[in-house]
């Protein structure tokens, strides 16, 4: 945890703040805070900023926090993500948060299970820590917005271009010979929606229809990667080549 | 499962194999072999080929194999990694083969917890089969070799040049302001051997100690992650910059 996220409903507006959870015993048995320690804090969807610890308890802190004038941009890419297994998500929650999307675009495909649809991954309840645990690891305060599409081809027709101003789109297809790092070179760092299909792939239709949309298909060459590593790679990928173009 | 990978010692002199493990049920269920069918092989360590169904039963399959005359080259990555949690490792084994590394290089590290070493996935009954799931995922054969490293600082001195021939090192580190990919320019394929720290990082100790041994500090900018996806991450972009040289 390099950073303790706190919810906007937690805080008062003097900046003072109870926790009395996780949060509290990182702090106590990992971090070892007493009164007058300084951490790092940040507000869910808000700014960045630093506290002091005011008080502890046997399970809980108090901390005064002073936050900067204006949050962090929101990460540029957004991902379009087929439904994986239930126990595929639950590990990747996490790692998407702590690699950085906007949002996260679940939809319905082919070769995704439709009971995958059912599972408790799915619920806010059980996503949000695990966004939130991403977020405490790098650093960042913008919680992936998050929705669910059980109908591919009205989500991708009717839906997208309200969800995602991101002009560059580009679908992960394994047998693509275009190469990611080719695709965004000169692109500059506009922002991205990443679509990656199923295990076993996008269907032809499924294919068609995203390239019809303004979809380019890129490859990660010779190796078929498992989904989460897929997306993984691809994020840290698109991450490196967007923070160098905005440095430039 | 995009090939089926057998042990040399599985198949007879004239290619024929019968499994009757959970390849032969992927075979069966998923697949839908029956015979006639063909399906793409491997042979653990050796080449890759194609085989023929010849049987089937209730749980097993039998093949005849032809190999091609040569193996796949063995990846040109090294890792270094410090000891990691045995429930991150688990998770590692099988990403690791995906993504194509010759060998895995586990070592202690100042803050690598001493108890990690007893973990029963150190174990080559344990991390094999999940490397060999791996394989079959990417299409591949190379199984990584893995050895296992008590004493950090007689690792790196005394040992290290023997075990890797590999030309560039380079070591991950959060606060490194040194980008991968313009560390990478104009290197071609040479082989690399990338370091990875445990959570928290390397100490200066350990990281001068590499620095002294010729391996060049990389970030992987504003983010830090955890070991696992920054392991994911930057194998994924290394290899794709090798395969891109080398494709010049």
């Amino acid at each position: 945890m390099n950073l303790v996220l706190i919810e906007s409903d937690e805080v008062n507006i003097a900046g003072q703040v109870t926790l009395a959870d996780a949060r509290a015993v990182h702090l106590l048995d990992v971090l070892g805070v007493t009164p007058g320690t300084s951490v790092r804090v940040g507000l869910a969807d808000g700014p960045l900023g630093t506290a002091v610890v005011t008080g502890v308890g046997p399970r809980a802190v108090s901390l005064r926090c002073t936050f900067e004038p204006t949050p962090p941009p929101r990460p540029a890419i957004d991902l379009l993500l087929a439904l994986p297994r239930p126990k595929v998500l639950r590990r990747l929650w996490a790692q998407l948060a702590a690699l950085g999307v906007g949002q996260i675009i679940l939809t319905n495909a082919a070769r995704v299970e439709r009971n995958y649809f059912d599972s408790h991954v799915l619920q806010p309840t059980s996503y949000r820590p695990l966004l939130i645990e991403g977020l405490q690891q790098a650093r960042d305060t913008s919680v992936p917005r998050v929705s669910v599409h059980r109908q591919f081809r009205i989500l991708v027709e009717d839906r997208l271009d309200a969800l995602t101003d991101a002009r560059l789109r580009l679908v992960a297809h394994p047998h693509s010979g275009a190469r990611l790092r080719d695709t965004l070179a000169d692109r500059g760092a506009s922002p991205v929606l990443l679509a990656v299909g199923p295990e076993g792939g996008w269907n032809d239709f499924e294919l068609a229809l995203l390239e019809s949309r303004g979809f380019q298909s890129i490859g990660l060459g010779a190796r078929t990667l498992r989904v989460d590593t897929a997306c993984v790679v691809l994020l840290g990928i698109l991450r490196e080549a967007i923070e160098k173009s905005s440095e430039k």
